[in-house]
C-alpha cells in the first residue's frame, strides 16, 4: 500500500468501555471527507503502550498523515507520546519551548507532573494556534491531538489548514432492484474501472422507496460519469428510481 | 496479550468516507459494556481484502471473540468472508444448509450472485434466529455480522445471548482539582494496584462544576473500594466534590 491519505488512532479506555462516546473519530471522518483527504483506517485502542505502538506503526505504514486522539495529558494513563516515540524509533525529549508555555499557563500552580506535557518524540514540532495556549504537537506526519473534544476540534482545524486537499467526485443511483439482481453488472464495471470506487448499500427501511443505493466516486469527474453511463446502460430496465 | 474479551473490525468504505455514520461500532461498544465483555480494540477498515485480513488477524491475536460488521452481501465489495478465511488459513466453501435457506428466501428471484451468501470459511457454523431468515455466520470465535444496522442489531443479540458474561464494578469521583495537581497520587495508586483500571478525564465544559472525573473499575468490587479509599485519603483536601 502506498502512503497516501490519512489514518487515525483513537486512544482511550473510556471510549472502548462505553463510558464516553467517541466524538473525535466521528468528527475526523467528516472533516477529512470534506477536505478530500481519504481515510485508510481508524482504530480505537486502550491506554496501553503496546497497543498504541502497534496501531501507530500500522497507521504510518498505511498513510501519509496519522492523527492520534487522547492520552497526552499529565496523568498515568497518558502514554501516547511514549508510544508514538517507540513506534517511530525515537527518544522522548522535553521541549524547552513547551516548558516555557506551561510555566506561563500554570504560573504558581505548576507541578512536576504538569511539565510532562512538554515531553515529545525527538524532532517534534509545535504548531501554534490563535485561540488556545497549547500548540499542536506534531512529529513527521503524526499529529498528537488531545482527547477532550473541544480541544481536539480546534487542533484538528489547525492541522487541516496546513494539509493539501483534493476534491472527491461522487454520484449516486437509487435502485428498485435488489443486490442479487445487480451484482453481475457491478462486478463487471468495478473490475474494468479500478480508478473508480463503487459502493452498493442495501436499504431495509420500508419507509424509503429504494432497495439499493449505488455510489460511484473517483478523484476525477470523467471516470465517474463513464461508470454511471455504463451502469445506466446495463442495469435492469426501469430499475433506476433517481440520480443524485 | 492473553486472548480475552472481544475485538471488532468494522468494514466499509462508506463509513471511512463519512457517507454513513458507523452505528454498529457504537452499539457494539455499548452492548459489550452492558454484558461485561471487555473490548480490546475496534478498527474501521475499507472493503479491501488485505486490510481486512490484517485487521482480523490482529483482532484474533488480541481477543477471544471477534466481531466483524459489513461486507457479507452478494456484491463485488463484499469481501469479508474471503478475508476472514485468509486470516484464519482456511478455504472458502459453500454451505449446503445456507444454499437451502437462500433458495427458500429468494424463490424464483434467485440469481447465481445471491448464492454467494452461502460462502463461508471452512468449518463455519450457522446460528439460527427466531425473527430473521438469515442465520448468524460464525467461525471459531469470529462472528461475521451484516453491516445494515437493523440486521446487525438482531444478530448481535443472538451472539451475545450465547457468550459468558462478567459484571464490571465501577465507581467515580468528581474533583475540583486539575490533572496536574493529582497526577502524582494517581501514579502511585495505579502502579500499586494493576488489577484496577483508573481513568482520569479532564472537563473543559464550564457549565459543569468539576475539573476532573476519575473512574475506578475492576472485575471484583473489593479492589475498587480499596483504590477509592486510598484516593480519598491522598487526594488534595476538599478536592472531592462528589462520588458516584
Amino acid at each position: 500500500m502506498s502512503r497516501k491519505g490519512a489514518a487515525a488512532v483513537i486512544i482511550g479506555n473510556e471510549v472502548l468501555s462505553a463510558k464516553v462516546q467517541d466524538l473525535n473519530g466521528t468528527l475526523l471522518i467528516k472533516r477529512l471527507r470534506e477536505c478530500g483527504i481519504p481515510l485508510r483506517s481508524l482504530t480505537l485502542v486502550p491506554d496501553d503502550v503496546d497497543a498504541i505502538v502497534d496501531a501507530v506503526d500500522r497507521a504510518r505504514r498505511q498513510a501519509k498523515h496519522v492523527f492520534t486522539s487522547g492520552g497526552i495529558g499529565p496523568t498515568h494513563d497518558d502514554v501516547t507520546v511514549r508510544a508514538v516515540a517507540l513506534a517511530m524509533g525515537r527518544q522522548v525529549v522535553r521541549l524547552p519551548e513547551m516548558v516555557k508555555l506551561i510555566e506561563t499557563h500554570y504560573g504558581e500552580r505548576i507541578t512536576p507532573e504538569a511539565l510532562r506535557l512538554a515531553d515529545a518524540p525527538a524532532g517534534a514540532e509545535l504548531w501554534k494556534q490563535e485561540s488556545v495556549w497549547m500548540p499542536v504537537l506534531t512529529c513527521d506526519g503524526v499529529y498528537m491531538l488531545p482527547g477532550v473534544p473541544q480541544l481536539f476540534r480546534i487542533q484538528l482545524e489547525t492541522v487541516l489548514s496546513r494539509l493539501e486537499r483534493a476534491p472527491v467526485h461522487l454520484k449516486c443511483l437509487y435502485l428498485s432492484a435488489g443486490e442479487a439482481q445487480i451484482a453481475q453488472v457491478l462486478d463487471r464495471v468495478a473490475l474494468s474501472m479500478p480508478q473508480v470506487a463503487i459502493g452498493s448499500y442495501p436499504n431495509f427501511d420500508r419507509s424509503m422507496d429504494y432497495l439499493v443505493k449505488l455510489t460511484v466516486e473517483a478523484e476525477e469527474a470523467a471516470p465517474v460519469d463513464a461508470a454511471i453511463a455504463w451502469l445506466e446502460r446495463e442495469l435492469p430496465e426501469g430499475s433506476i428510481l433517481r440520480r443524485e
